[in-house]
């Protein structure tokens, strides 16, 4: 396992990974309480029209379109009240040629009427007596039965990301409960004699492992459900043990490796003897990021991230979560949000590859500054620090201050 | 409690509404696995400087910088090998004048040593002796103690929002815990004599609850707990009864009123007489939303939703998700997550009057085309068709096509 014999770049990476990867969503059921942010398994298909009756949308007085031609202030229409439409039932009567009656906000207009008057433009003119002083024409301030969808319209289609609209609609159908993805077991093993786990005392020369904490948040993010494997020590018989584990438990499964050569080296190998056809892509033209390897071992999708903190969120946003899509079924990945906003500073870049910066936003009324956070890769408070990222393109070698930028959130 | 005497523009109804509510958040403390998404409390202070030693950002040989001074491919330094230094731990020696030991990335720069030469420019001359092939100078490759942050920085102040960069850099100074604001819960309290349960048989003239559905969700996503208190009939006894229970449970109730004018009626008479001051904010300048009422019941805050469930939810992600944001003491409002997109039609508004409009995008390459969906506001699926809405601010009388809007995701 040579390292970098040749850098793809990270979008060809991906493509080419994903190319090789059968992934395909298992379905779970769950209440629509819980469904926010999940992602549908299966087409929804609406059981009938909706609105499944005609429905006023104000409150006033279902008529017959034609008997309040000619009508206005000066001239009105009399018609005679015949009844109310009571909220969620239906009128007793048939509404015959000059009258009318009382009915709300989302009331079902009655058989024989056609159109409903706003209150506004009415008057009592005396008991049972109500003066229409603004004509209507047919179908006015009435939604039709099967005007938002009809009986049989497949509504939600699969690999819907869930938000608060489908949910409503999915209670507007009736459904209390949906069929989604569920959410993939992503296996994180942690290595590196250097790393320990926080709330241990530190001594001279240890660190506390990070990219376990800031994965698990980012695969939870993502709607994964991450799984701890622990910090293994620098042993090829832990490596490959926990690896074959994780393979067996997990629907993805991510090194999140030490820094030092020789756990690189140990990660690497353990990936490629893990299953056929082991490492695809090892190593990406990206700063932060370069030494990714991207694998398949017997149909389960296997991700080694670089060891500096930075540079493994950076990779994980762009790698983990595209293969989070596939494992739910996502019908289209969801859209980068990012705010526009205008760069401070010139930013270099080497022409060829793709590197990402953290910026921190800067607001002055409705416009956003974006101001680099610099920072080695290591330090993770140079992330937490920033806003979002900016991508300089491979095919850019810098972006010049002044030039409006698309800052992807964090 | 006369409807609309004034109708105040959203940003000055929401301004108005928060400036007389004292909202604070209430502590709790969860674990780094269950903290993403969540809001600190109170600021982290990094109890030691990290790095806390001096790290080697490379693999090669720790040196001290002056003895490879004019060191060449042609010309190079030659260093006595003394040793290795152990991944996390400490060296057993200290770097004398001409000499060089292995390092690893991460390791702990011996004492003696102020620089590190990458493996790729160094060569072993013989057994013990080391060949320098390029010069360093002092820190070259050496992250230097207290570089990300330093003993006694403020890393991460009350009131962020919690993001994977920061769980990671609460890891990298040992928390495995983290104190958070409390979810704020907020009462849902539904309405109408035509709205039932979904899972129910639908009669003529009934509908299903949307609207507890879709709050439900958007009040998850931003941060809150949702607590339902079912479906009341039109009757004012059943309002007051719900509104004082949801009142004393709550730190913040919801009314997602049925659409007939007696409902609207009931429960602006219910919010204005649950406490002290009672409605403040009567009528929003906004469409879909118009009929909004923002109130304050002796230190609780009351949100009066339009019924109809698009309406319900353009106004929930205005006033809910901000007031949420203070119940959670959110240092800084989140960045609304947009994308640019052209908009492919006219679309006229009334000068005077916020209008959102829900879009779908439209990709082509890297850029978007925003098309409006059409839908009166009381069809659900017309929102459940956008991606997201994009504001005509009320000094506009409409946005031509072709001109580049904010789509914010929804």
């Amino acid at each position: 396992m040579s390292e970098f014999l040749e850098l793809l770049p990270p979008q060809q990476a991906l493509e080419t990974f994903l190319a090789q990867c059968q992934l395909s969503p298992k379905p779970e059921t769950v209440s629509l309480q819980d469904a926010i942010g999940r992602v549908t398994i299966e087409p929804t298909v609406a059981p009938f029209q909706l609105p499944s009756f005609p429905r006023s949308t104000v409150d006033g007085f279902a008529v017959r379109a034609a008997d309040t031609h000619g009508a206005s202030e000066t001239l009105p229409a009399y018609l005679t009240l015949i009844g109310e439409i009571p909220m969620g039932g239906t009128a007793d009567f048939e509404l015959q040629k000059g009258q009318c009656a009382i009915i709300h906000t989302g009331g079902m207009v009655p058989a024989g009427s056609d159109a409903v008057v706003m209150v506004e433009y009415t008057q009592e003119a005396r008991p049972g007596e109500i003066e229409i002083l603004r004509a209507v024409s047919v179908g006015t301030n009435v939604l039709q039965p099967g005007e938002d969808v009809g009986s049989g319209d497949e509504v939600i289609p699969a690999g819907t990301w869930l938000r608060p609209a489908e949910i409503g609609g999915l209670a507007a159908i009736g459904h209390t409960h949906v069929s989604v993805a569920a959410r993939p077991k992503v296996g994180i093993i942690s290595s590196g004699d250097e790393v320990i786990e926080p709330g241990n005392k530190l001594s001279p020369g240890q660190v506390f492992d990070v990219n376990s904490y800031s994965l698990h948040s980012l695969i939870t993010q993502a709607g994964g459900e991450p799984v701890s494997y622990g910090i293994l020590p620098d042993d090829a018989e832990a490596f490959k043990a926990a690896a074959e584990r994780a393979k067996a438990e997990c629907d993805l499964v991510i090194f999140t490796a030490g820094s030092s050569v020789s756990v690189r080296d140990l990660t690497a190998t353990t990936i490629d003897n893990l299953g056929q056809p082991g490492v695809i892509v090892h190593g990406v033209s990206v700063r932060p990021g370069k030494p990714t390897i991207l694998a398949l071992a017997d149909h389960i999708p296997v991700i080694g991230l670089p060891g500096n903190p930075v540079s493994a969120l950076v990779i994980a946003r762009i790698f983990v979560t595209a293969t989070l899509d596939k494992l739910l079924g996502l019908r289209t990945s969801r859209p980068k949000a990012a705010i526009p906003a205008t760069l401070t500073i010139n930013l270099a870049s080497q022409a060829g590859r793709e590197d990402w910066i953290g910026v921190k936003l800067r607001q002055t009324g409705d416009r956003f500054d974006a101001e680099p956070v610099f920072g080695k890769s290591n330090l993770i408070f140079t992330l937490a620090n920033a806003d979002g990222l900016i991508k300089i393109p491979a095919a850019a070698n810098g972006i010049p201050a002044g030039t409006l930028v698309q800052v992807e959130l964090i």
